[in-house]
């Protein structure tokens, strides 16, 4: 019986996706699990779109588009420009292939089938092994209100205002019910990851879901910094931990923030090593697929290290 | 006052868009308006297809693919192939920026717009003057009836099996309501122009709406004929007139087949001339964009000179 039996992540997109990328190549399928945020989730045009599980599932696929940071490599905009032409509100970027995704998981909704279930069988049907579970069955979704334009729904202030305005509040939306596969992947594992993703609109819609945060709590834990040297790896982190804690961006306040939930954080090397976690220094940003897995090889052995 | 003052079409599919596009080049948006058949409409991945609209309107706007008969030219198929390969139905071919259109329609009526005024945005993000009218608001789906297969719906019979198996019967299914615009425009019209679509799935789903039929009967109307030489221009139609009427096809027993609804009726040259209408034979083959315009000028030609 090891700390690495049963590994569950939690995550969001990007950077998420990326470190689960790594874990599952030193990791098998029986061996992780990701819970991945649904707080971005919405409606578009009739279509669930849920951009965390996409990320995470294209990623693992080998089919995600690594410089533009979202969608599929190789895709195209055609019905999107169309749909533009047609008048359609197209402030998100719908790719073709990307489309076939949307339109199969609504239909496949529609059919009656759970998020989970159709969550499983988009992420076979890609050919990915290692088991996505949304963190939630109904949408939960993340609400932000800034200054200039009161409360709005992620997507909006994210893409459609680039998460422009002086933010005030992130509130989660909707029942906090995480689905009893979740619940069941919490309270068999072994160790518990806390992906580099953003802790305020990725982590914490998943750590505030009832009964997950207490879980969480009698595992081991090791969380990975999405700050580096004062600045998030990508999107607008740094600015939201400046508005809504009021201190600097750093490795440190992101530590401060999961609190003692934490039994250790893995941080860039030379960046502040926060005193309320044991602390693994690396180089944590991951420039290409050899990063990851590298990075995951340290991670995972700082934790058997630490807890066996 | 003259016979084209106010001209309304009755269409289906392909060769009734081809014809509307003709008289489109010879009457104005004022004094043209075509009555298009819904009865091909479905539900397919939760998007609301429109097959007859859609072709009428892309054919209108020159958007349409003259040599495969359907869909956009220079459409490509990138969703359409990711859905098979995820393992949906892929039964009906949904083209990337056709899927535009069906995501569009669909959203536009799931914000509680009627099929009529759908119709006239959609239409009109094309750049289409001329009106296009849904026959009904509400779906009246065609059900076909085999010997080896039973009940089905159109799109099943057409596109999923090919139009195989032996055909009993035709049936309008959903209510017979036509649109408040159709009745409307059917009382307002100098004449009524039958096109050359296939008179079961295309022409009588029109006629057969309540109030229709008696309101065509009191116009002068004329039918272009959709067989040639025995033959159907395209689709099954030769097929359904032996196994619904028991006769072999031929212009006549389309003319037939509408009775005392027709006072003229357009044949190719050296068809059989139906005697219950008067007749012009000319050539009725729409090969190219000058054929359409030609063909109707001289339909209109005929009316105005027997009407007035």
């Amino acid at each position: 019986m090891s700390v690495l039996d049963r590994v569950v992540l939690l995550s969001g997109g990007v950077g998420g996706a990326r470190f689960l990328d790594g874990l599952s190549k030193v990791l098998g399928p029986e061996s992780l699990t990701a819970v991945v945020n649904t707080g971005d989730d919405f409606e578009h045009l009739g279509l669930y779109i849920a951009p965390d599980l996409d990320t995470c599932m294209y990623t693992l696929a080998g089919l995600a588009d690594e410089a533009r940071g979202w969608g599929l490599a190789g895709e195209t905009f055609r019905a999107h420009e169309r749909l533009a032409a047609l008048g359609e509100d197209a402030f998100f970027m719908l790719g073709d292939l990307d489309l076939a995704t949307h339109l199969a998981r609504t239909e496949k909704l529609r059919r009656g089938l759970r998020l989970t279930e159709v969550t499983a069988e988009l992420a076979a049907g890609c050919g990915v092994a290692h088991r996505l579970l949304p963190a939630t069955e109904e949408a939960r979704p993340t609400r932000i209100t800034t200054l200039e334009r009161g409360e709005e729904p992620f997507q909006d202030w994210l893409v459609r205002h680039r998460a422009q305005g002086t933010l005030r509040a992130v509130r989660y939306a909707g029942p906090d019910e995480p689905t009893p596969e979740v619940l069941d992947a919490l309270e068999r594992a072994t160790l518990v990851l806390l992906a580099p993703s953003n802790p305020y609109v990725s982590i914490d819609p998943i750590l505030t879901l009832r009964g997950v945060r207490e879980r969480v709590a009698e595992k081991p834990c090791v969380g990975v910094s999405p700050i580096v040297s004062g600045r998030a790896v990508k999107g607008p982190l740094a600015e939201m931990i400046r508005a809504l804690e009021g201190v600097e961006a750093s490795a440190g306040t992101v530590a401060t923030h999961y609190g003692a939930l934490l039994d250790g954080f893995v941080v860039e090397r030379g960046d502040e090593a926060p005193s309320c976690a044991h602390v693994l220094e690396t180089s944590i940003v991951m420039k290409d697929r050899a990063d990851r897995a590298r990075l995951a090889h340290e991670v995972l052995a700082f934790a058997e290290a630490r807890f066996g």
